[in-house]
């Protein structure tokens, strides 16, 4: 068996970082050197030897910390939002000075989920309909979810890319709201239920056949396999990569 | 073996009216004595001596026909929309004069359907939420469908009788049409794809769990179950009966 | 606003007896008034004046704590398992000289379920076709699940009592296992998928139609409604009353 | 606007053959020049122009229609079977050389159920588990379905290819049948079911989430938009394609 990978956690003391550190101790390739919380010195990556730092912090600490990272040489994976045109475009600059390191941004590290995206956006051009339905537990303050307004955007541009025409529609009597909101022309309709967690359907229908995707999300441990995956690929991938679905081997 | 129920069809020559008819022959337990279309003469009900008539006709006929029925002592089932209270009412006051005879009308033959709707209303009390997904073909001029929104009422009326509060929704920030439509309080989503015909879901969800009740409604062959339920069984039932769900045992 | 009812946990330190606890200290109209454990004594149920007690113990124990209840004119709610035709007569004894007194022996608490279960059978006798796809966790031991099983049972019997015919199939080449196992006629499907909890669906088919009746339990918490309910019902139901079913109100 | 695609169809009385001269005619940039059944003349082809044949024949017959085809330079869309590996060698030499033609054979033009089999296969290596559900009317006489089949054979391979595990699963006491039949060692569940068309399910679960990707065929009208887009595409794909995926673009 070759050496463990050397793996830190940043922000190790949040729910996320949690779960982190507990798959990190469990997965047998990899060794945990370091989890820091806040305050600590992130000197410690390199005393430890990290040679893969995995980021949950928060937005505002977020880019010194992979910046640091890039400029010791160790690859990073990021779950943490905030990553703007702006910071995406300045740590490109910076890795173009450091060709061997790599960085995933990754706003979704669900495998699941990024895959039901990715197929529903593969699949939409050759269906007359389209459709979405998302359902959560009802302590979500928006509607609809941040994952179903970018599936409904990148159906459209699949769609339009692919010069495909509006789906049918007859309806001439409605009341407000049961045909759903559009979003890029796509309907998505939003149910909000008690003893939910978070789920999304992609209905695509022709003509006498229905082709449906669906993703369940249970708990945050949905998340570990993503970062898993992150963590493996990450060193074999220099630059920056943004989503997931970069690593993804799809070609079947 | 008992004798052959003498059955005969009203409106035979319509879509419903013929697959009734070709339902009735195949039944092991009944005779086709007529067939009749727009202008045949109901005296013919009397002369093959009829004991059940199948209206499946247009609501500017079925009122007249389902009259001639009961003073004639020939038993009615009736498929035919355009019976107002004024109508039934009139019906009920011919009927206490015919003790023994039975009609029934039923907006809706297709079993599953009713049992579906039927335990929604028995389910909604005892969950926090409660939403409808109602899927259909893209050429439903109406939205949500007239399935749905009886569905919602009832179950409204469910909740409503149990005094259960509203449904839990922290939604702040939502998009118009996301939350569906509300059809007494119950969030009620319209689905329109290509390929499907006619689908409802009830979700009902508390803290934990979740109970789903569907139904798919694939062809009109669906409605001849319950069509020859209402056949058998009506001759048992004097008086008006409205709603299949009146013929059926649910005492399990 | 009257009285809260005055209730007790006997094997409060459990899974079950913890999320029982909760539940009560959480509900407007209960109080709690005693969570024993293993070596507490059960006089303290009546120091208490505890109303009613939520046996949530082991099989060892349970004929002891409700006939001590019982003895003392507590109701009781007990989700224990170990009540075989024995203990349940003896019992019934019991209480023959205790008219004012309630007891529940619920094998399933959830509410969801109870009600799929219910709906499964009554609505059996009506389609061509019924079979049971039960989906849990890659944990459980046993295949098909005790609810698959007892759904599969009761379904059949409706069925049978109904007179309805099996269902049609034509297979006539197949592997090994492909039509599911087989539990009084009925097909039952057993998934064991990472990931999941504890899931079931009764799919009923004829002619041109599909009833799906599906319930996801997705954690313990489902089980607490339930519990809640028969606390507050128990003392309405004098004698035994076996199964949740009996106290919900399906008249819709 | 360009020039209209002149097709011909082989088998044209066929069930088959019917929808696809139906399709055709409706197609708007296409024109049917020759539908021809069992005992009419093949140079019909090449007097009427024909630039694309679909061969929708039976096994006996199709490899003859083909190799005229391709000799006369017309490119052929074959959604007959009975193309084993001889055949096909046979093929690809007769193609060699002509290799300005194109020839499309498909043992499945729905296009759903060919992305529903690609996206199983995609996503099998990142799950912990993987079974698969078909669900058809019972008057079919193989279980599992053919398609079922290849999909575990290709989810299986894929597993297998990327080194992972068999599903974890602690079934120890069982009926025979429950957990469904082995195919390459993924589970396969047979549901038959009046009123059912051709349905699938694959799930695949690892810890807290769940992926589900179903096809529902409804009726024969599912194989013609992928009929079409063979017609289309074939004549920019010279030599042989087995398989209607490898005209799908997913890049995405």
């Amino acid at each position: 068996m070759s050496e463990m990978l050397k793996v830190a956690v940043l922000g190790a003391r949040g729910r996320m970082g949690t779960a982190a550190v507990a798959a990190i101790e469990g997965a047998p390739d990899m060794e945990l050197v370091a989890a820091l919380g806040r305050s600590d010195p992130l000197d410690t990556l390199v005393e430890k030897g990290a040679q893969v730092v995995v980021d949950l912090t928060v937005p505002t600490s977020t880019e010194a910390n992979v910046r640091f990272a890039v400029e010791h040489g160790i690859h990073a994976v990021v779950g943490t939002t905030g990553w703007d045109a702006a910071r995406l475009a300045s740590l490109e600059k910076l890795l173009a000075g450091r060709p061997e390191t790599g960085v995933l941004i990754a706003p979704n590290f669900a495998l699941g989920s990024v895959l039901a995206t990715r197929f529903a956006q593969q699949a939409a051009r050759y269906f007359d309909s389209v459709e979405i339905i998302e359902l959560h537990h009802p302590r979500k303050v928006d509607a609809p979810s941040g994952t179903a307004l970018r599936t409904a955007q990148l159906v459209a541009k699949a769609r339009a890319d692919a010069g495909v025409p509006a789906a049918p529609d007859a309806t001439e009597t409605t009341l407000v709201g049961a045909r759903g909101a559009r979003v890029s022309g796509i309907p998505v309709h939003s149910v909000r239920l008690a003893g939910l967690v978070a789920h999304q359907e992609v209905l695509l229908g022709s003509e006498g056949e229905q082709l449906t995707i669906r993703h369940d999300s249970f708990n945050h441990d949905s998340f570990m396999p993503g970062v898993l995956l992150g963590v493996r690929t990450v060193s074999n991938r220099p630059g920056l990569t943004v989503g997931l679905d970069g690593y993804l081997d799809l070609e079947g």
